[in-house]
């Protein structure tokens, strides 16, 4: 079936082991919340810790709050500017960032929220993409990839290397820039005008495919009709979700939430159609309650989407 | 009809279109917050925020927090001293402020919640009245207008470039400053003692709509039985709204409202009119609900403002 | 009747006027916050907010905070240190902060939560008790006045000067404190052991009346049965109250809510009583809703509070 | 009975003395906070607020938050480096922080939420073992003991000095990391292999009786089957809780707690069931009621136990 439901991603929705611990609930590491930002960093963190993050940390390139206190169980860490951090293992041999940001092996990271595009944040990038196995990126991580051959070289050679196929969640705008980067890189269409949103939205599920197979990837490409690919040709349309979430933050919540799930399903393009699913659907639920589709602020997700997995998760 | 009612402003409850993104919900810029008065551009980029905004931004003279922990949707931005700046566009050839502060087309601006009457405010307000389009000005604003009569002329002087009549949001006292400034420009009255709040409210039709035609503004004079006026002569008496409203912080949440609304809508009076409206008809819901009016905090206001807007919004 | 009732402050409980404005509201001003303490300053001012100030501004010892998150309707300034202050009015032609902190004649004060013992508190009370007329002292600024024989004269003396009477609320220790000093300065007792709680606690009624006396103000002596008592001699019982005011900071959010009630009522006893019954009963109906007698939190008064103002006031 | 329940802490569910004064529900001292882990600190302090300690102090390592949003009741102390404190009395005459670090007799001290091990961690732990007569140790200071001889020797050595046990609140990791330690010492099982948190649950009671033996400390082993053990050989298994608990900071909270009972309870056996009992039975409340299990949020729990609390004590 091409109609993304939860049937579609059944491993999520089994309830957890009696003996869990916080241990195998699975790590989420948030990478982002530049200066100015930090509330991206914030929105994706808090979704994760609700969507089921066993614990949570938030790595932000500002200065990090001593905590935040609607949610104190999220862990702040800076950044490591050079050498090692208390939050981030090493992961080679390599000097420089490269070696202390490699995540450890049970848990996941998203990159993006808030990250903006400096060449701190580029350099976090490219040490992550060859190291880090369930990873996210979104927003300015992707908006990275689009303006960095390297990047996208790196991104695309994580398949070679055994890594799982990383999750890009684009919304129309950041899919057109990839995917101009996309076909310069083929060289096939490098004459052709630079893609712009409306190109993309023209036929969704075509640019989900063509960005999933070039980046070796699994793409969830947002807007009115979500779609899902993966590199293997799968693909999915969203039916959930609706107007509301044309607001700012709304994407950071769809992060965290899809690497908390990462954090503990080994299947990425499962991952992604469970989290555009819920997200939609949690939207959905919330403007049945009045509360949107004017007005709804994205960091109301989070419960709505913590409702609907308790609800959706089948009882042990 | 002089009394003011939702069929006067249909247009801002028709439903979000299906394919709505952040980017066409329109962005809101609240600028303010100077030292020790940080909570008012709070609640006035709350406000927005939950009355539809796609994006907010809270651009403060302050050192701007890093987050709101209650909406860290709310993005903060230092006001540029000089140079530019990440969140405002330059929108001129003139070096200075008034090159970098200039919103983007498509955003609404709100200038004014604690925003105080330093030069640096001033500086401010001189640079966005000539170029800003879509405009409310409130509480300092206001007061450093009739303060100023280079901006007294700024703002009467947008009529003739094209650019919408801003939108004024005057308690009876910030009026009589207003007003006094005009007397004394027109001559007219020049001997006459100065105009206070008794005197404004004695015949608070007459004074809005003499502020709005000297002004070429839209003038929503607060006080009990606010009343609208535009440059062309329309007027609405607003019936809405108890003495709950008499309390701290409730005209930011109005500039923030109109400021969400005008992000979304061509035409300040119409917008005055809703915001006024909803602004009253929540606080009387809220009242009600035996929430105020003894001591209903400003903030209480917007959950309320956007619980109406949804329930008034004709569905798809 | 000794017994505290609703009826003995019926003034309080009078609609508001249908033309009110947050200026006739009164504005209420919490001075203290030292350093680790600004909790204590929080708590009272939130108090004071929904108790119906129409204004209200955080005066710190310590680094205000830029805002409040809960309640951004709270203005924070910083005590001058010397010279002017944005937030209080010049009272007097002394320099130094004598000059620079009298209130507005509209206006309570409430000094105390938070407050420390430290020479720049114990000047600021020496400054304030001459010259602001509708005053609450609390927790370390009665330490003070008990500590030092000039702010013991410069608080008796008040009467002398057409001030109304200051609000004191201690409890039982501070009231000994108080007692040992009034005793040790009438000189009748100064060879008796030094008062403690447990001979307060022996004759609550004749202590407050004693301390209302000698300090010709009104004291509200809290604990089991709280007792009320005004220099000219009237004195309640107060039936409302049970355990879970057993918790820090119930004594901040009493003296927050008798600040703001001050502000709008002339009679100190009056206010004095209204606080003491509605901190009470509000403790009441809270635990009667199962949130205490264990664990109730200070700050979760202050609605229960407001709740219970709006449901008595008359409507109009 | 070996099965934990509320006939086995019947002491703890009496209702409160009607003269009940913030002093006589107890102090809580909260000890952590290190760089990154403020948010520790604020889980316990907040779940002891809320478990009823009349006042709640809150040291931390790393620079203090001004006050807590959320709970501004809870007060905020650096912790000394050398030299006095206003929050902590003096305990002995040794130089030092082992000089001023004592609690006062009333009250109860957590050390753990937050600590980190560094040697100012090291050197608070060292000075508190042989002073503070209500003490739960917590996460790191779990570690500490496990990593220093000498605060082992430490720990057992106040059963001889009159103190009351401390109670510890080891995970299965730090239980085999203070087993590892114990068997170590006790020379017994050198040339075993180090015990893991496998081992440790293969039989859990055995390793609980063996630690709470070995440390003369009561000790509430976590997991499945959380297991409470005293050094005199009482031992009780908990039925309640689930994986919802599989979440950071539910430990925080769980010393927050135990503390609190702690501050008004002689017996540390009976305040570590009760707080394992508690704890594990909000749990199951939230996740019946669809908080959980997935996405349950450690400080939810607070609120949760007292509200248990409050319905399973007694009436006055």
């Amino acid at each position: 079936a091409w109609l993304n439901a939860p049937d579609g991603f059944a491993a999520l929705l089994a309830p957890r082991a009696l003996d869990s611990h916080k241990g195998n609930s699975g790590d989420l590491r948030i990478i982002g919340g530049s200066a100015g930002m930090t509330g991206a960093a914030v929105l994706a963190a808090r979704a994760g810790l609700l969507a089921g993050a066993g614990r949570v940390f938030a790595h932000t390139l500002a200065d990090a709050p001593a905590y935040d206190p609607i949610h104190p169980e999220i862990m702040w860490r800076p950044v490591p500017a050079e050498g090692g951090s208390p939050g981030l293992k090493a992961g080679g041999e390599a000097a420089g960032p490269a070696s202390v940001i490699a995540p450890p092996a049970s848990g996941a990271l998203v990159i993006g929220p808030g990250l903006g595009q400096s060449a701190e944040a580029r350099d976090l990038l490219a040490a992550l993409l060859p190291v880090a196995d369930r990873l996210v990126l979104d927003a300015d991580a992707l908006n990275l990839v689009a303006a960095t051959p390297a990047l996208q070289a790196a991104l695309a050679a994580r398949a070679g290397t055994g890594l799982r196929p990383a999750v890009l969640t684009p919304h129309p705008l950041e899919a057109a820039r990839l995917l101009a980067a996309t076909r310069a890189s083929d060289g096939a269409a490098r004459a052709a005008p630079p893609p712009d949103a409306g190109l993309v939205n023209a036929d969704r599920p075509a640019v989900a495919a063509e960005l999933a197979r070039h980046y070796a990837s699994v793409v969830a490409l947002k807007g009115a009709g979500t779609v899902v690919a993966a590199p293997d040709g799968r693909l999915r349309i969203n039916p959930t979700g609706n107007p509301a979430l044309a607001t700012g933050g709304t994407g950071d919540v769809l992060a965290g939430l899809a690497g908390a799930l990462l954090a503990r399903d080994d299947d990425a393009f499962e991952v992604a159609c469970a989290a555009v699913w819920l997200h939609g659907r949690a939207a959905d639920e919330l403007v049945a309650a009045g509360i949107g589709p004017v007005g709804l602020a994205a960091g109301e997700l989070a419960p709505a989407i913590r409702t609907l997995l308790n609800r959706l998760t089948r009882p042990a």
